[in-house]
């Protein structure tokens, strides 16, 4: 059995995690740390998970924490886990971020980004970018893992196999992303009102949204090519989901068949990326609750470019699930344990 | 392994029971009856269990289904079930009906309701009503069990406690029910457009709802005294969930310690009925997506009423869950096996 | 021209009074308060009417601004009106409190339900009322106007005919409410975030709401009886609408047509009450925006109860409208002025 | 008083229509066509307009409505306005088509696009593209007015200013369009109730949307170039509401203040055209139930490109409040007559 700690616990991203740990039978949570709710039970937080979590809020001390548990899962606010580790504690532990400390390899692009300063640049190097279907193997070795970020998660994985094949003309491409709100965490501010958020849609952080470099550092490292690209996210009234809509121009004509045997032949194995039928567009509900990232795309000859889509559940496959995925592979176990997840519609 | 048929499996009941069919270790599907989809992907009508459900749609065919399955579920319009029924049928396989044809057993006040005639009335006397929580035993031998409506169901573990101790005068009882959208089913109607929905709530089916009855007999059976009440549902802004406020007057002064001990004792041992802490009102989003129904009350002094209180999700609980919790029931398997859904937030 | 100011603009409630004021031809708003957004642009906090205010927020100072305005709208915390009010204002300008502070005349049961103290009780006995349908000619004559709370305008207005006519037994009164998120303010809670609410219904301030009193008191003087009730709220996940749904048993057996004239002839005249057609159910969404309240009832035979309904803006008729309503009445200005607000559906 | 005839009123768009005339003081509506309610009064269909609309639903007679009336608006599906036109009708009537009959000047490409015949071309070369803001002085001379698409007025008054200053590079134009529901009209579909669209985002109609050629036809003729460009819709959870965002390569380098200046002089003296300040993107909420489009851009100096934003109320600007305006300008009316419609928030 291994023995799971959380720091940031009662977080959306946090609790995504609760739940799903719940139905892993490798693994038991001895700790939910959150700064906010200390000493209150965990399901007086979370009533939907009363009578099932039975633990107690706890501060946040990471190296206590260490000793007694296997793996620690950090859902905090950027800059947080930077400053907490260190050698001492990565010796006893294996560290899972959902933060993105870790998720860019140039400390300069961070921290630029981030507008932070980077307190634990030594651990840059070992960290290991966690998305199971490109790195696999470096994460089954990795101390530190870097879980990347929800709009990350669903850009990089419609993208991947026509960047990785060259098909594309990297220079060109745009991804307009969708998100719900829980993606905008569970901080009392009026902007994620209710009353705010619903009947509504708006772009947010245009040309500024610190996902960007994430995703240029994979696309640049799957083409070859550097890669600078225009990222749009907007905020949609509903609760879950990531919608990814990405535009670029094909290097050459090339036939739906051919593009359809790439994203099948690039995600034949893997358990968790579904490549939908001719014609059929991505949706996000069809993936709620599960670990399933949706692909498909579209070829227009009469401008000579491809649009590729995604649908992902952002707080799963963008958060916990994916944290889990990757915990799995860290710890030797099917890397299905646990995320049996069938999508929930309506 | 056990072998089910599902006739009606295109409708959210339908849809639902697949979902949670998929997760159960000792079942298989083998026939998704679905006459609107005949000869389709069963996964092209949900697009959620793309390359988890292999199945074709399939007429509706009871006497070829029955040798080929041990359990038939009908997840179909009132009167369809009652209408293909044979004694022939009932001999080769187990009969789980969602529909309302078996849940009354009094055949003119079904067809008083229902504005329908019953074609199958001999089966009534030992149909059995499926409230787990209630008819346990009863359940486990049944031929032809009764799913419970979903209003019934939440309003029923609501008010049952109180109403078998005798402690409230159930020609008080008013039931004000508010019930998600998927209630009203998969049909192309205006009324349950998106547009006509959203953003909107209105009372429907005043004094005149078919669950009226359904609760009313169960509720005197449970309380020993012949109860009329009032049953007003409403329809809400939201996919799932149906929450019950129920008032009724109390005999006699009563403590909240009282009343709690009683809820508390007759919920003891029951896995899917939580008893909230005091103060604490149920939610719909604290079930969703479980086979929970979440109840409290609270006494109003002043009034000398008690406000009885369930949450629960319709299409869990109230539909596709109750009747695999039956089913677990009926075949000797553990009674929440296919059931460890934990509820999803947010 | 009427010179106004508000403060405690930027709430929902002072929002929505900018909106109707801007577009009512005789007022003029001079005043923009909000202690939050001092010196901001109230068109940076609304950003609906850019360019259509060009107004700045301003400290809440309402000796100064009796100076100025003519009336004064005070949409502002319980207790907060009370605390500045003085004989010396009142001489200069007209009040339009759309807080509780003037609507309960017993300032012990004020003191109780609020559990605040009340800072001029001296002004309780002048104050008016201001449901203009019961209190019109009360209302012209005020120089302290308490505006109704929202759930107390649409429970009363759905239940007044027959309490007032002695249909029914008052002691059997049960209201249950249904109300948008907005009615919950635009404080930044956690409660109140989109995932909170969105997908979610639940009671709440069960049997201890504090618009239990107001109801009662209205509800007494209208039935000459002493009225106590249960009325319990419930947050439906929607921006506006307060949908009433009120329960009675008829002293003696009545028909429709009878029931039925007696609301048309209650508001026969009444340019804000729509009495629907039989078997009609009010729905919020028909009176989104607008000024209307839509009322209409359903008698069961079987329980000798009737059901009586009613559907509002929350925001306009339950507060802002109806604010705008009685200033019309207080300044002898036509009572729709300003009020010609079709509902928009959907 | 101008006299109206509505052929397809039952509609969003119709009912739309009919909202906003009911606040215009020089119209009056004549005739409600609807074939689906023949002989039902209006208000029954749209009960947010009980005591307000009087009239009875007829058929759809446009030879008799012509002696009639002096202006007919079609809201009806594609096809239907260009097989009833006859040179006898227009001699009577001014005609404002809100289909797509008549805003493609290209005949072939209409048949194209819209798979049907075009039963009457030739009155393409007379109709006018009514998009108030471009083509103010031939509208008022229109007898027949191509009222524009929803997603093509938005996105042409979002882009026109860049496009006619020959700023972009109009082949790299991509508009990535968000929707709300009512866009998808109030047919019965599947599709299109409640449970399929909430909690749900999808693009569809990729790179085969009819509104793509309009666009383009209208941006060819604002820049002088052939346009060619992507254009991908996508279905969002909300009543309201179109935004657009808009991605272009710049042709040089140029400074915000530059374009900020070029649209503050395109838009200056408009009055439903708002051009955001800077940072703030548009919202469709905050321009919910009015005739305004928000307008604002980001240029990206790390890509080159300059991101443009639209939001707008698609059932307003995008359907009947356009109609209005055109009516207005085709009539001699104020073009703000009957639109001074302020934004609802919340």
């Amino acid at each position: 059995m291994i023995k799971a700690g959380i720091i940031g616990a009662t977080g959306y991203a946090g609790g995504e995690l609760v739940r799903i740990l719940m139905g892993h039978k490798d693994v038991e949570v001895k700790w939910y740390g959150s700064r906010s709710y200390i000493d209150q039970k965990y399901a007086a937080v979370y009533q939907n998970l009363f009578q099932i979590v039975e633990g107690v809020c706890k501060d946040d001390n990471m190296e206590e924490l260490a000793n007694q548990v296997d793996v620690i899962f950090t859902a905090t606010p950027q800059g947080y886990c930077a400053s907490l580790l260190k050698e001492e504690i990565l010796s006893k532990v294996k560290i899972i971020d959902l933060s993105a400390d870790f998720r860019i390899k140039d400390q300069k692009v961070y921290e630029e980004w981030y507008k932070i300063e980077h307190k634990s640049p030594q651990f840059l190097p070992e960290a290991v970018y966690g998305l199971c279907e490109i790195n696999r193997e470096k994460i089954k070795g990795a101390r530190i893992l870097a879980n990347p970020g929800c709009y990350p998660t669903c850009s990089i994985l419609s993208i991947y196999p026509l960047a990785r094949e060259g098909l594309i003309d990297m220079n060109t491409l745009i991804i307009d992303a969708k998100s719900g709100t829980s993606g905008a965490g569970r901080g009392a501010k009026v902007d994620n009102l209710y009353c705010e958020v619903n009947e509504n849609i708006k772009a947010y952080g245009v040309a500024t949204h610190r996902h960007t470099p994430e995703i240029e550092e994979q696309l640049t490292l799957a083409s070859g090519t550097k890669t600078v690209l225009n990222f749009t996210p907007h905020l949609v009234p509903m609760n879950r989901g990531i919608l990814v809509t990405a535009y670029a121009s094909l290097k050459r004509e090339v036939s739906y068949d051919k593009v359809k045997e790439i994203y099948d032949r690039y995600y034949a194995g893997e358990q968790f990326v579904r490549v939908l039928e001719k014609g059929v567009c991505p949706q996000t509900k069809w993936v709620e609750g599960s670990n399933y990232v949706d692909v498909n795309f579209q070829i227009d000859p009469r401008t000579g470019r491809v649009i590729m889509m995604g649908a992902m559940d952002n707080l799963v496959k963008g958060a916990a699930g994916q944290a889990v995925q990757n915990m799995n592979l860290m710890f030797g176990l099917p890397e299905k344990e646990g995320l049996n997840l069938v999508p929930m519609f309506p």
